[in-house]
């Protein structure tokens, strides 16, 4: 066998150390199954002495990344240093304005600069791989581009994050609040020392950004995700949602409307019966509904070293056997620009928890408010009794426009008998 | 845009038509994501003046379909005849005799000739697609063949018959009997008039031996499948079943062990918790699970008209791309030759339901079996009272070997005391 693919790989962290050992381990596989052995010729970290569980000394070494991109002797640059800019922006323009593959699990980077890179890679006739940017070792990027390519996406959405994943399931079953779940997370690794990136939806908005880009064939508009993160979930709704029949999970979802792509990541309430409602702890999961295929679901370990180093080495596998895509499924010029939808035009049905005082005519007064908004009630549940102090009301909402709930809760924060600001879950039918 | 693909569609029946229904509602979006445009240049049916929601007139009319493959106007020759010899074989033959690539839904013909039609099409420098004979609409042999294409596959087992699956999911629901249920399912289409194929677990013998021999890079060896059918599952098992804590699925196993590939088929408990437990009616599932992704679950319609023209027009779309990998993923001369494992050499769990006459002494002379083969009991049921007649007697085993459960089988079915031939099913750790 000759031929054998160069690769440079930039960035030895929890995801480049994995993809070397996954590249010595099944090297003799790999070139069976692509016809071609593969080399990897130069690595690029800040510190050579750390034990990789790879031999650097046959490799070229790189203290700057940069340096790496325009190495001739790479055909394949593997970006695993992140970040939407600096370093990891620098080091992947290189490597395509000089025609070089590149494979990335950067989804910052793609998020926020896809469709200027996917230009950049068709001028240059390069190719842009970032399976792993988005659901770890779930090959979502290869079902929505190429499995379901014959399909018009009706809609994409998934579990995205596996650390509030992880988080909702845990305050699932133990009962307790976000922050004492948060801090346990924190120790078990499983969320970050900062864990904003992840708590607050703007790691799954990435995503499905990416997603929305793929499934639809427009420009990736990260700008336009309306983001919502966990930090606002109680035990107490956990309970009300069980009770209702549903599960909390915060989903990214991009659905093609007639006015335009709507994208929003936030939580949500779902029926127990439905497929995303039992994937729980760090698993995520993708959905896909096609106009053919009807709905497919995809699960699985959506970070960590191995799975992401099995997405980023499968990527330059089909770069080996010569699968030459365009990044986001059709040619960069034929990206449609998005009209993005604000969240105010939302329809659905809602979940509101208030805390009212208890006593006689607060319901009256609030279903006063509800049809006024022509909100109607689906479910209505008033839990425990303390006669003069704050009690729980819950309703569940038939169908209604976010407009209208969000005037409605204004109203009803403004009366005297709302002890607190009420809460609000999208309970979504998926 | 130039370069037109040209396609010969053999079999205009519950897939053909759909097929050409989404050729001609997607022409144009499949030229842009192709870079190329499809015209049907040639089509293949029994009866030419049937409607099928495509005209007919403009393309050539073949009335023997071995004729259209071997025409040179037609670059890739489709094939949705079925079966696993006759007419579908020799149309598979003749295209790839000549060069053509083919793309089939025909899990028999894949699952009884895959080896040598793979040889065959390497020989002519051709393609043989089949991602729409296994699991329908589910991107299966992409996410085994290049999704996890860098991971040494250790199993791969999914719920591959939505026959059985949806009448497995209705006995569960319903607390009806298979043979009712049965019929239910034949009224509603989901069952053919002759349900032996797909009752019998052949069918999903089928589509397992495909996937083995793709997750393991071995030759396609159907007749080394282990088989058995959901027939003698009844609705008292079903009950014990969920009393337990189990679900009911004729799963595919593949597992790669030390002495050589397991491939079997037969109804299996599985704990409710676990992403297969919750597939329910004529859903498919495939799991797979990687040394390096760990475990990867995909779900969806795994028949139908509509999922199974996505499959196959994706096929063509990686062929119109310019994808062109060997068909088991690595080239047949280095498809590794499987040395088939007895059943009687499985080690696992089991349940096992005896009806026994309710008297003393009776648990005691069973027990006693069991500890002569050791086979150690996990949970032991007894349901009901009825002194002198016949109550059904649960047992949940340990780990065992199965050549000993038989032989404990036979014994206890020889005793007086026991009242009808014990039923046995495997509890799988999945």
């Amino acid at each position: 066998m000759s031929n054998a693919l160069r690769i440079g790989v930039a960035g030895l962290g929890n995801v480049g150390a994995p993809v070397l050992q996954l590249l010595t381990r099944h090297g003799e596989m790999i070139a069976t199954r692509c016809g071609r052995p593969f080399h990897v010729t130069a690595v690029s970290a800040r510190d050579r002495r750390k034990d990789r569980g790879f031999d650097v000394a046959s490799v070229r070494w790189y203290e700057d990344a940069a340096a790496l991109a325009t190495d001739p002797e790479v055909d394949v640059v593997v970006e695993l240093i992140g970040g939407s800019d600096g370093i990891a922006k620098t080091v992947v323009e290189r490597a395509l304005t000089r025609g070089a593959d590149v494979v990335t699990a950067n989804k910052a980077l793609i998020a926020h600069h896809g469709t200027a890179l996917a230009r950049l890679a068709e001028a240059n006739g390069a190719c842009l791989a970032y399976e792993a940017a988005v659901a770890g070792g779930i090959p979502a990027i290869k079902t929505l581009r190429e499995g379901l390519a014959a399909n018009r996406i009706e809609r994409v959405h998934g579990i995205l994050n596996g650390t509030c994943n992880f988080i909702l399931s845990s305050m699932r079953d133990t009962g307790r609040e976000f922050g004492e779940v948060l801090a346990e997370a924190q120790k078990l690794g499983y969320a970050e020392a900062d864990p904003a990136f992840d708590v607050d939806g703007i790691d799954a908005a990435h995503k499905l950004a990416i997603l929305a880009a793929l499934a639809f064939g427009c420009e990736v508009d990260f700008g336009s995700v309306h983001v919502e993160g966990i930090r606002g979930i109680s035990a107490l709704d956990m309970q009300f949602a069980e009770e209702l029949g549903y599960r909390i999970k915060l989903l990214g979802i991009a659905e093609a409307t007639e006015a335009g792509i709507v994208q929003r990541v936030h939580p949500c309430m779902i029926a127990t019966g439905t497929p995303l409602a039992h994937v729980d702890g760090v698993f995520n999961a993708v959905s896909a509904t096609g106009d053919f295929v009807d709905r497919i679901v995809a699960e699985g370990r959506g970070a960590g070293g191995g799975p992401t180093a099995s997405a980023v080495v499968a990527d330059i596998m089909d770069l080996a056997r010569g699968a030459r895509l365009p990044v986001f499924g059709v040619p960069a010029e034929r990206l449609a620009r998005n009209v993005p939808q604000p969240m105010s035009a939302h329809v659905g049905a809602y979940y509101l928890r208030l805390m009212v005082v208890d006593r006689p005519g607060v319901i009256a007064s609030i279903a006063a408010v509800l049809r006024d908004q022509e909100i109607s009630v689906e479910a209505l549940l008033q839990r425990g009794r303390a006669p003069g102090e704050a009690v729980p009301l819950v309703i569940a909402t038939h169908e209604a426009r976010e407009a209208n709930v969000r005037s409605t809760l204004d109203e009803i924060a403004a009366q005297e008998t709302t002890l607190e600001a009420p809460r609000v879950i999208r309970i979504e039918s998926l």
